[in-house]
């Protein structure tokens, strides 16, 4: 058995960021930069208003001077002429700067008689002026790549002048839910059967991460089916399984896809739930697509994903690909002391009167009941060994919600 | 000048669910459930093997004991005899109990020899089965209405049997932006002119909120304009304007929209980026449409956007709608007093040796530097009136990150 870590480890190093494609700016929320995103012009380009105001020079700029308006220039809408002494001009926000004007007089801080504006406050030099550049300038690097782009970001590039973004193509990710047990919801379950809910919920966790799920059809619980159900994996950038990578005898997801060249990294991590565990590569499917074999158990194979799976589609998405940042709550309940598989409780959480999070673990943690996984907000991470704890003391969780799974 | 959570709670008042819509499993992930999911089987359906083993009767589960192995019941394959004293059956995890057996044997207890099985450890009556309805029964709701629909809920919703959701309508949300300074990113720029930057933004935001944006053509600064860019709104569920809400000349966007009917709510929060702030109903555009109107600066209309149009599109959504729920930080920077606005701090978040985070806030705060926005990690909640604080000291911080916006 290896470590939670040692697999990811092995996992990221197995993966490849996918190549580039362009995509429309609206397009591109959500997916990550493959080149810097340079700006192509100075924001502002010039000086400007940062307020609703009067241009005017500092000299000027003395409560109780009285000013002529010489004539007003809206955001759009700069001045030709230039500024005297005795002068001002009305700007607004985001108005250019007059040649000869340094400082902005506040709306507030004016009065306005027909042709002249009366200073009521007197104004220091270069007052409520934003300078030119001042939130970036041409040919600076505002977006580095490997960045996922929020809304903000894309305001940015726009700002930036890109209408057009260079970002990493979704990872396409084959998802294969394998078992004679299984079978479609909604189509007619025989006896013994049960409706497979792996492949959709694992592909809704692909979507979340910003990959492309492709869900294959169910494949029986024979090698040559198996082996047959990979020959269609051109241009996917990771096969992922469910079921079948137990000690079972009717576990054959490995025997199958050996029949296509299967290079199998390791088999087994000292985790609960979800032991069994697969990583490797199909040297005949493809270009040589790497697998992740899941557990087939639906809480095993839903932790296994937020384990392993995120990070690896964030590194084939052009992150780094990185655990789940976790955070620290307090337990809601005693926990015994643990044995030497990490083990990963689901959990609910509330907030104390602190603020602060309080998890409090489902009283059971059967790997098959998938209700109590769908009500936890978090998973209470514990690694081997740990000693027992009382209510009240420090653990860290992952928080469920903001992943989207 | 209202509070914010006055501002919010009006708005979420003024706004109603969209329509349900059937979608198929697949795609109503990040959608909102409009009618209870109710499970139309029971998972599992029957007494199911927890493990791979043998089952057998609780009275031949003695250490010692060497039973006759009758056959195999693969997951999918169910045993149609039953079993007498003496007897085992091969089972796997997810395998129908037998009639007759009461336990299983796990594999790593019990040594194989040809037709017969030897029980190496003594198992308690009724070890290691799932009982059937263990996760949930024939007509119990398994997800309620108003929830958001993770990759977990698609699991339950496929395991409970639904190739189909009922969902609430993605809102579609329509973003006009005003002003003759503004033009498209790539376009030519006359003098004077910034690229637009906030449409595509809040048409981001819009999209990670789960809603339909539909960015309207720029609107001039001209009263006809701004009123004809609305004739087109057959079919919105809420109309977004950036700029134009503030008190200058050229503050149009009132004037322009009252020539359709604008029944105007309120003008200004106590708050800070983003003083201008208009809600109100366009009562002759549509069958109504309400309308949010942003300021024009990209930091305060990203801000409002957060504190604003997030929780209006969840509840256009189907969700309650409620603000971003803030958590705690420790301040890497002293803050001066607040004044009479609430104020909200671009700021940078690390851990410290403890695991918390540490809130930076950003030296200069300007509302047109969206650069800084985009490095931002969280946004400092300030209330009114908040005393001067020392670096240590606790704040309320809402992270950005985790919003996709």
């Amino acid at each position: 058995m290896i470590s939670i870590a040692d697999a990811r480890a092995r996992i990221l190093a197995g993966l490849r960021p996918t190549a580039a494609e362009i995509v429309s700016l609206p397009e591109a929320w959500g997916r990550v930069a493959a080149a810097p995103v340079v700006a192509r012009l100075s924001q502002p380009p010039v000086d400007v208003s940062a307020m609703d105001g009067y241009a005017l020079r500092a000299a000027d700029a003395q409560a109780g001077n009285v000013l002529h308006v010489i004539g007003a220039a809206p955001a759009g809408h700069p001045f030709a002429g230039s500024l005297s002494a005795g002068q001002a001009l009305r700007l607004f926000t985001g108005s250019v700067m007059p040649a000869g004007a340094d400082t902005v007089l506040l709306q507030e801080d004016a009065e306005r008689r027909g042709e002249h504006v009366r200073v009521q406050e007197t104004m220091a030099p270069g007052r409520h002026i934003r300078r030119a550049g001042q939130d970036f300038a041409a040919g600076e690097t505002v977006i580095a790549p490997g960045r996922r782009l929020n809304a903000r970001d894309i305001g940015l590039a726009a700002a930036a002048n890109h209408p057009w973004l260079r970002v990493h193509r979704r990872p396409r990710v084959a998802i294969m839910a394998t078992g004679d047990e299984i079978t479609l919801p909604g189509e007619a379950i025989p006896a013994g059967g049960i409706v497979s809910s792996n492949a959709h919920a694992l592909a809704a966790l692909v979507r979340a991460a910003g990959g492309a799920p492709m869900v294959l059809p169910l494949a029986r619980d024979e090698i040559g089916a198996i082996g047959a159900a990979v020959d269609a994996l051109d241009g996917v950038d990771l096969l992922v399984t469910t079921g079948g990578a137990s000690v079972g005898d009717h576990d054959l997801v490995a025997a199958g896809l050996a029949t296509r060249g299967l290079d199998l990294d390791f088999w087994k991590i000292a985790m609960r739930p979800g032991k069994p565990l697969m990583f490797g590569r199909l040297r005949e499917a493809g270009h040589g697509v790497p697998l992740l074999g899941l557990p087939g158990n639906p809480v095993s194979a839903l932790v296994c994903a937020i384990l392993f799976l995120l990070p690896a589609i964030a590194r084939l998405s052009g992150e780094p690909g990185a655990a789940a940042e976790p955070e620290t709550a307090k337990l809601g309940a005693p926990l015994r002391a643990n044995d030497q598989r990490a083990d990963h409780l689901r959990a609910t959480l509330t907030k104390d009167a602190a603020g602060g999070w309080v998890a409090t673990p489902f009283a059971v943690q059967d790997s098959a009941m998938l209700r109590s996984l769908a009500a936890a907000d978090a998973l209470i991470l514990r690694p081997p060994h740990a000693p027992a704890q009382e209510a009240g003391e420090e653990v860290p969780v992952i928080r469920l919600g903001p992943l989207g799974v």
